[in-house]
């Protein structure tokens, strides 16, 4: 019955695969109990799966131990039996995360993350652990709080989720990194989330203009806003500190979801452009009408998309070929096509 | 008892004043029934006080009237009992409107309005009526929605609310002018908003950075975010969606929160600086960091400023000062100081 794809190595030759056979992920290692990490542990718990949790803060494993919650006391450990890995830490951090866990991996485990940029943590798994399946995943959940206690576990409900593929492999059939992707994409829907399939590469350019460029901007809006003297400071209200909330990120969070992505320096010039056009236009006595109106459009057309159900194909090109017309994954049956939605 | 400041004028010389006696703005007329007017039609309504509304559009009229709220089918009828007459229009349409109540308006009636940029209107009221009392007022308060079915009357509650008042007049005692600015401020106090003694130019240089500037963030977000393509669409979500929030509001609100107001052509300078050391950065390989932690700081240090109670002498020096230094005034007693509140 069950017909989630999983592998057989031969164990004399860890890198090879000799079976693809049934698996599943039903033993998950939370490696990160942060907004994001603490949010999934308490989600997956809620799904019967067996999953515990690992922070190297032991006041953090206190705090989920308190609240019911499975923890191990060391990275090595917490990964020896496990399935399935999310490293739910920052980018920065995950290089030591992977050195610490990489000796006690089982060969067949999946590894995941929840990270922003997926193709510095992929380079990143790829170097420490070659032999292993990584799907690099990216919830676009949580908010400006941090921290174990901050975390629910309906944080997920109804997010995008982006969950990377890579093209190739065969063109036909299912091979053991299509297996990874299926399995863990039916995890993501059972928690109540949306996988976007797409490219590590694809998914970063999109990131840099819906992620990047709104840090950047609130952090420009936060510190130009309040430049203007301590009048500025009472009559602040709505729109500035709606368009500075997220300001509020720690800043390391935000440079480690900026830095080293390209794409937000084209993104930046784009939207300098068209600032610089309005601030043109302002100082010539014309308007910033124009601006105002396709900026209108833009969002009333994002908000008021309507979106189809539509059957999805198993395959890779099938799969990003839809995640690349703005669709995602609600369900992945055990066989035959997936079910996704798509704008229309 | 009551010790609110009027005007006795010459009959035979409308412009003159020949005392300063008490008086009241207990019967109140506001002209222009959307969001914000049609809210402060529900408040002052909930203070007990004399008050009705008019609108160009019938349709409005007729809502207004099924909620049970007293409405004047013409601008002028409106206007001819007003101790307070409020402007609750778009920049843009006031001349019309102050020429179509310039000919009732009682002499003595003081005029206010709601608009987002003070120096404009002002000039406008002195062009059509020259011998009315205006305390340009702007609440800081609002949704991007719009119309009189949006309307609450819980709208002001807390809400910063400038009020104008200009330098000059007599060193000592209260004139006409200052009477009426203290009139309206205790009306303000009433219905739970907080205003701001600010001059007219102040206000609107202090609006390009924490009104303006938000506005045209939020458009150019709006427009570059959603410029990548589909998948952007389906990965759009927190911070986009915050941060692109006011380009919901329609665009000719935006534009007339903008247009000739200089001080938002320096605002834009400022933050296009900021985007630009960003881009350079990012495309020499370092980081945003130094970026977000001034813009996380400056956040902060705004949301966590603390405030303390103040006396504010009744003075237009002292009570600019109070709003220069970030102030806000809680209380007008019939004599004697205000109380106000001013950060620590």
């Amino acid at each position: 019955m069950v017909a989630r794809l999983g592998t057989v190595r031969n164990p004399e030759w860890p890198g090879s695969i000799v079976a693809i056979v049934l698996a599943t992920l039903d033993r998950i290692a939370v490696i990160g109990l942060g907004l994001i990490g603490g949010s999934l542990l308490r989600a997956l718990h809620g799904t019967g799966r067996d999953c515990w949790g690992y922070d190297a803060d032991p006041a953090v494993l206190d705090l989920a131990g308190a609240d019911g919650f499975e923890v191990v006391t060391t990275a090595a450990d917490a990964v020896r039996d496990a399935d399935l890995v999310i490293l739910a830490m920052p980018l920065p951090q995950v290089p030591a995360a992977l050195g610490a866990i990489a000796a006690t991996l089982s060969p067949d485990a999946v590894l995941t993350d929840v990270g922003t940029l997926k193709r510095p943590v992929a380079d990143a798994v790829r170097a420490a652990t070659p032999g292993h399946r990584f799907v690099g995943g990216h919830p676009l959940a949580g908010t400006e709080d941090s921290g174990w206690r901050a975390g629910r576990a309906d944080m997920f409900d109804g997010a995008p989720w982006s969950l990377c593929l890579e093209p190739g492999g065969p063109d036909e059939g299912i091979d053991a990194e299509l297996s990874a992707w299926l399995a863990v994409a039916a995890l993501v829907c059972e928690i109540g989330a949306h996988p976007v399939p797409t490219t590590a590469a694809e998914q970063d350019d999109a990131v840099a203009r819906v992620i990047g460029l709104p840090h950047v901007l609130a952090e420009a809006l936060a510190l130009t806003g309040l430049a203007g003297g301590p009048l500025g400071l009472s009559l602040a209200a709505g729109s500035y500190t709606t368009g500075s909330r997220v300001a509020r990120t720690r800043p390391e969070l935000v440079a480690s979801w900026c830095d080293r992505n390209h794409a937000l320096v084209g993104a930046l010039d784009e939207a300098i452009g068209l600032l610089t056009g309005a601030r043109d236009a302002l100082a010539a006595g014309d308007s910033v009408l124009p601006l105002a109106q396709r900026g209108h459009s833009a969002r009333m057309a994002w908000e008021q998309r309507s979106v189809r159900t539509v059957p999805v194909g198993r395959g890779r090109a099938q799969l990003l070929a839809h995640g690349r017309q703005g669709g995602w994954i609600t369900q992945v049956p055990d066989e035959g096509d997936l079910t996704g939605m798509r704008p229309r």
